[in-house]
């Protein structure tokens, strides 16, 4: 049995969540707009882009953005751009990382691959009917990559002196190549025989680790002018928290409940993810645990009632346990480093608070 | 008899390009290095890109944006990591385009998506075989982001002032939000039914026409600190100039020699796409013709003989002969507005020699 219990979100992502939902619902209804006027009227591939974009989410990245930059003595104000702009550049990586899964579902609603699929999902003046599945993929790869454009700019209208937002646009493109690195990674490990499993733990640390936590808080925290100290202390709580969500984001993919993740669990185990849940658990099983594990793994066509089989045995092994165990350990690690003056404690309070959701959060 | 002369390519041309391959190969050697300490030895798949990136190309946006600074009075250091840059961002833009228009070939060689269809070509410790269609095409458009990603780097790290670098860093992310708009307008055409002659003239502009010419000459005048003059007369030589590359473009893609262009010639034909010599001869045709036209065009079987007998249609309605004195048309619009105080004569004469070459190139 699991006892932690499951803390509700903290006040800062609900604090961000709620200013800026607005915020991003007219940007993103100035593009809808905008749409109109192109030479062949996008409205309605821009409004499933919209939907895409405002569904929802944690808006952990934007929160963790406006943290940073309490951290270093700035206001609110000059890192509210860049926050929405890391939203946008979050839902860009999700809608390529969807494509790129074949995911058919995030967040509760249809991936915009999937929405795009339609001819009228694309254009007013396009026929009714079914779009080739390449050509709907194409249109998705490109919607996110105008949510990366648009990213950009709200990154650069950052109202900080000049210095700064460039160091900003700086830290964003290298950011930018690390995680399109750890996504080629994720791309290319299922053609790699046994990969070892430090590679694939890395993998996973590239893929979402840095960005989700470290470029944020160090982003806002660069627009604030902090201090060397308080970027160190933000990057010491960021790594091991980077890691640990993770872990929490495979726990979820692999024992999650759809109602609440809003995807269908057990695609991490149908995809044959290399999970340190499965890497652990392929290292302690043995016999028919082992072979039904290996029959399993990374079989598309694996029923519900396979998948519970499978979990079973995640869980019989050991393997849930030891990866809640593991993120725990990091949790706690992230958590000793606001044991700092480098960080003003309410801040640190609510980093602490985020800490925890992060790694015992149900979505 | 078409008898306007073919130029060779202008010095200022040749010069970037010479001074640009040895800089290129630098920093794509670089990450080829870089790639053997990744999780997954990548070395393979950065090769092909790298490859794909040096094996060459007019370099006409990377010269020209050296050309920009010069107009405004800058030295040329001061654009060259821009230009580099730019080249860069041009080989991301061709890496999704081919993907997407399943294109086979590029500059005499493999489009990326193609090359990295062998396990051999990803990963070091990957076994020999081909790679799903879907997989190959993932990690073409993820190594068309790195060389976005690494672009950018190239932009932000201007020796100039850093509002300088912020103000570029400010153009290309909304150079980036149109180009991408061009993009999906081109994938989306297909789609619509009778698309009317303007909106298809205005997606080809869209795509190609701005960053080509405008964006590479503004950002380096931008990065010289150029008057408000000189920005201006650039602009109305890029644009108009533009659209003449554009119809040069098109030219090549339904007349050119695959020995010069590197793809194979008559691909337009086969995409139907609505290029303003296909629109013209649409317009102009009547009976026979017209029926043949409309029956070839988009038909991607089309044989060589086929094809062959579309050209001559094109030729006898007068649809080559259209384009041609519509693009010649364009490049005296652009030369004229050269003839101002704002840009240095020495600057000019490039600037002229390029129109021409962009308008009567042979690849």
């Amino acid at each position: 049995v699991h006892l932690t219990r499951t803390p509700s979100a903290p006040d800062s992502l609900l604090s961000f969540a709620r200013a800026s939902e607005p915020a991003l619902r007219k940007l993103l209804e100035e593009k809808v707009r905008s749409a109109s006027a192109l030479p062949i009227d996008l409205t309605p591939s821009f409004e499933r882009l919209a939907e895409y974009v405002l569904r929802g989410g944690k808006r952990l990245r934007g929160a963790l953005c406006l943290l940073g930059c309490a951290a270093g003595g700035g206001a609110e104000q000059d890192a509210f751009p860049a926050a929405l702009g890391l939203e946008l550049f979050h839902a860009y990586l999700l809608v390529h990382d969807d494509f790129m899964d074949r995911d058919t579902e995030r967040r509760g609603g249809p991936t915009l691959h999937v929405a795009l699929a339609r001819k009228e999902s694309i254009a007013r003046s396009a026929a009714v009917g079914a779009v080739a599945e390449h050509t709907a993929g194409s249109l998705a790869v490109l919607s996110g990559s105008l949510l990366q454009a648009w990213a950009l700019e709200q990154i650069f209208s950052s109202p900080v002196a000049p210095e700064r937002v460039l160091a900003a646009g700086k830290m964003v493109a290298r950011a930018l190549g690390e995680v399109t690195l750890g996504q080629v990674l994720d791309v290319a490990a299922p053609l790699i025989p046994e990969l070892p499993r430090d590679a694939a733990l890395k993998i996973e640390e590239m893929k979402t680790g840095s960005y989700t936590f470290e470029l944020p808080l160090t982003l806002g925290a660069l627009l604030a002018g902090a201090s060397l100290e308080t970027h160190a202390a933000l990057s010491a709580y960021a790594l091991p928290l980077g890691q640990a969500f993770q872990i929490a984001d495979d726990l979820l993919g692999t024992f999650g409940d759809i109602g609440q993740t809003g995807k269908s669990a057990g695609n991490d185990l149908r995809e044959g993810k290399k999970t340190l849940i499965v890497l652990h658990a392929l290292q302690v099983s043995r016999g028919a645990d082992l072979e039904t594990l290996r029959a399993g793994l990374g079989n598309e066509g694996l029923s519900e009632d396979k998948l519970e089989q499978l979990r079973e045995i995640l869980r019989r092994v050991g393997a849930e346990r030891f990866a809640r165990d593991e993120a725990e350990r990091l949790c706690a690690e992230a958590e000793k480093a606001l044991e700092t003056n480098a960080i003003p404690g309410a801040v640190a309070e609510e980093l602490r608070a985020i800490a925890r959701y992060s790694v015992r959060r149900q979505k």
